[in-house]
């Protein structure tokens, strides 16, 4: 990450006692479950979603997800997920998250997400250019 | 159950997509998960909880669990999480819940959940007054 | 439960360290998730499954599950998950477990799920007869 | 990763139902918890735990996660977690893992985890010698 994302959605998570491990803090995997809370309520938000499907237009797989763990989390700590989209490629796109404990405003993790939009049989596909552009609208992106 | 339990309290829990199945319906087992964040929601309203601890007296181990499930939750659903103690014994003490859908007020899931005081071994203890007092204060249970 | 369940087969669930709690004990709703893995090996063992479907012929729906736990579980523990279908009715049909920790041959918990067979709208429809007799055939059932 | 890493230890994994999503593919966030399994059990392999507790001499935190998915893993595919510990540093020490699908030595997924040793509140403390020592042995480091 070369620069400081800017975020402009978050999305509120309640650590629930089952995520929490034999220290009291919530396990680190557990995270990303956290992280997709957040992703689902972004795309929600920008209304790319429909029923149970995150993005209506396409599926799309993780390539990669990655998480840098700053301080705890514990049972009954409020999360706020901030959420941005870093870029789009052709075939794939990033989200960065930050996550922060709200009452302490502390942060508790920062990472990333990389996705790669596919068809039916798993193969990469193009991401759509409607998809790109709600996106690009939301984030502020420049035209180039 | 004899008698339609009486609920005075309510969490309220989102359903997350990583908890849904093929079919886009909560899987069953992650029920008991919201009826955890209900219980343990119940506690710390009483008061009786501490840190990590629902309850901060003793130990407790859930030695029975069951649900009737009455319709479907879905990804965004947002559920409300009913709780009342319906009895306390000598050594155990039992939950009821009922889970309803909180946009439609439709019946989700019926049940319940009970737990044995414990000691450090694992023992069974009895329960402690303080936490029969509390509750039973809560519930408005008749002095005999 | 009038009458002690038989039971013809077993599968093997290992305890994973996310899976327990602050005390050390797998969480009693986990155990729904090893009743699942039992269930689905089960039906796979009896050429009913397909790919990512427990059952190829015909979708399902939990309606209720319940379990009574004897002993707790520990990270390590090999969990040895029997299984049987206690009986198939019209729409809906049950089936038995019992959970036994493998090294001690001691009883961790027993309980038992009942699904209904439902069409792409969720609504009830007959248990096919080639799963009934496939079910019927393996546990022996008596013709009548 | 400057070197390709080299395995002198896996465990396996089954996929069980409930971690598969709509797509009938694994959840990215529960091959964490697959990690761990590899973790916790290399760690048993080497002595260093103890009961519930993976290490047995300090506690740990992870300060940071990384995966990077290949592809896609189903229900009933058994996993081969292959473990190392890449590197230990004054605190902190890193674990290499690749997940193979065992039936088609395909693989999954490669990444790493860094972990950080801990006093009780979660302050970072020197990493044992004890440790560092068995550690070192088994993954055949060259003494310096």
């Amino acid at each position: 990450m070369n620069q400081e994302p800017e975020f402009h959605f978050s999305a509120p998570v309640k650590v629930r006692l089952p995520e929490t491990d034999a220290m009291g803090i919530v396990f680190h995997g557990n995270y990303f479950t956290y992280l997709e809370v957040g992703r689902v309520e972004y795309l929600w938000n920008l209304g790319l979603a429909e029923g149970n499907r995150p993005i209506r237009e396409f599926e799309n797989v993780v390539v990669s997800a990655q998480l840098d763990y700053r301080s705890p989390a514990r049972l009954h700590d409020i999360l706020t997920i901030d959420v941005c989209t870093r870029k789009i490629g052709r075939c794939s796109f990033t989200y960065d998250f930050r996550i922060r404990h709200k009452q302490e405003n502390r942060l508790v993790a920062v990472g990333s997400t990389t996705h790669c939009a596919v068809d039916e049989k798993l193969q990469p596909i193009p991401v759509p250019e409607g998809f790109r552009d709600v996106i690009g609208r939301f984030e502020r992106w420049e035209k180039k």
